[in-house]
């Protein structure tokens, strides 16, 4: 059997499409640099966001990692990418804690799933 | 610093957008039941498959992962899950390998990255 509570937690619960869809998959740099504190706090500003729907996230131990959020529409996502504390997350992101990242905007047309 | 080479080998190579992205998250039951061998299998089956872009992929320790395949339209997804040994491997995913799943169907519209 496999972990009910981790499975709950890690799903993110979502209307029926289309909706929108940011993919980033990003290599981190090597040390924490305060790095969890400020992804635990945008994730926390995230979900106050007018149009936010969830997220989804990983990272392996060779830290790669890839998080889907999902958003109401693109109006939503373009008026989260401007909110000034997360401004200061994005330069912060792009000087210090990642080596690189693809950020790809995607609308979601049809889902499928097994629960 | 961080790892060049995990960076290579984990990110997509991708054309300019638009293009298709499954999204698929999964909480794998526990045990690997021959799971390992046939994710690496149909990896290689699908990027023989007209139309497959490129994927990125990450699992957890907690067996949460996110995988998103890139293809160049719906027409090459459907075809794809219609290949008959992709089609025996979806039966044990679901059977046997995840606990739960979510695939989200979406059109990429735009990107940007740090490189």
């Amino acid at each position: 059997m496999s972990q009910p509570d981790a499975s709950r937690e890690h799903f993110a619960t979502l209307p029926e499409p289309p909706y929108y869809a940011v993919i980033f998959s990003s290599q981190r740099t090597a040390g924490d640099e305060g790095y969890e504190a400020m992804a635990e706090r945008m994730l926390s500003l995230a979900s106050q966001q007018a149009g936010f729907l969830g997220a989804e996230s990983v990272r392996g131990t060779d830290g790669f990692g890839i998080t889907v959020s999902y958003w109401h529409d693109e109006a939503s996502i373009a008026h989260w990418r401007a909110v000034a504390e997360h401004q200061e997350a994005q330069r912060l992101g792009h000087q210090r804690w990642y080596e690189r990242f693809e950020i790809r905007v995607a609308r979601v047309e049809r889902t499928r799933s097994k629960r």
